[in-house]
């Protein structure tokens, strides 16, 4: 059984969604050692968010996008406007996606569906680099699970 | 302390909102034997997801169902449209409420409030059988767990 | 490696949204003796929910209790509304924001961003105290956790 806790950096990306998981798998390499066991990937910002979804067409991200504008939009009766007309929608975007995701892991590897794939959902203009607190846990490949 | 996974299937439903707590619980025996714990339940899809909610009447399922409609609607600006007119919507429905939940266990059971039940949230018009990977970790019953 | 359930109770609020970081953190004293390990918040309820976001401006939480009136509107087309106008909106927005954060812990504190708190999203006008159940799973700092 093992516990361990990774900080990543994702790079400065622009407002919009972005698939990141063989970013996030290539920063992670000690979850090649779990046989079963959970990954939690965990953003420590609030205008920024992490959701699952398909990871084939980058319609689907655009669109995604284009949904947020429509229904969390920039011109709203927001009182919060000091840092932007950006960062409200952003506050509400990111509690609307989430923070974290907690992954399966199966021999080695991140146990997800044939189209699924980890986005980075970038909801500021500006947002810069984001943190990720990665914390892995499950039986070891060397050792026996009961 | 133990870890163990299990692929479980639920049939295809119709779209909408579908109370499936009591098909998932007889599915994983193995959560009786936790004393304390965590359930990860996730659906490997990103046209379905899985929310917890009010478990008695059929017409909070329904109207669930008649928001998704009127604020994730198929009738918008979706450039992602060669899979039907329900498929881009599915997709936004599927992140905002999510591909897993982790849910308590206590003594041997979900740990839910009394009027929480487990809903799959089926957002395709024809979407099939659905598959899901449930992850349970715990401390035994039948060991000491400090 | 240790696992460990706090029932807490949060007193009644008004409907809108509330930062409670400090207060569920004094209730869970037992999560300082972890490491590294997460904490699953959940609360036992489908009219009130979990959510991280800024935890410095009240116009932020004031903001979200606007952008949940226009967007889940007690004015539509609902028909379980025995309950009262505030009923399923506020089973709407509970899944919105979701029943549950998993939060990492690192050297006996929740691992958050600078700008992160939890907030209760209480979504029903009189919705009374809420039961909260706290799972913590660890390595423990007077152990080596490999």
């Amino acid at each position: 059984m093992s516990w361990s806790q990774h900080r990543i950096t994702l790079e400065a990306r622009p407002r919009g969604v972005h698939l990141v998981t063989s970013e996030i798998v290539e920063k992670v390499p000690q979850l090649r050692e779990l046989r079963i066991g959970l990954a939690h990937i965990f953003i420590r910002h609030t205008s920024a968010s992490l959701t699952l979804n398909e990871n084939a067409s980058p319609d689907v991200r655009r669109d995604f996008e284009t949904w947020f504008g429509a229904f969390v939009p920039e011109d709203f009766a927001w009182t919060h406007t000091l840092e932007g007309a950006d960062d409200m929608p952003a506050h509400v975007k990111a509690s609307l996606m989430g923070p974290a995701l907690t992954l399966p892991i199966s021999d080695g590897r991140l146990a997800l569906g044939t189209w699924q794939g980890i986005y980075l959902c970038e909801h500021r203009d500006r947002g810069g680099s984001r943190s990720l607190l990665v914390t892995l846990n499950g039986g070891s490949r060397h050792e026996h699970v009961e």
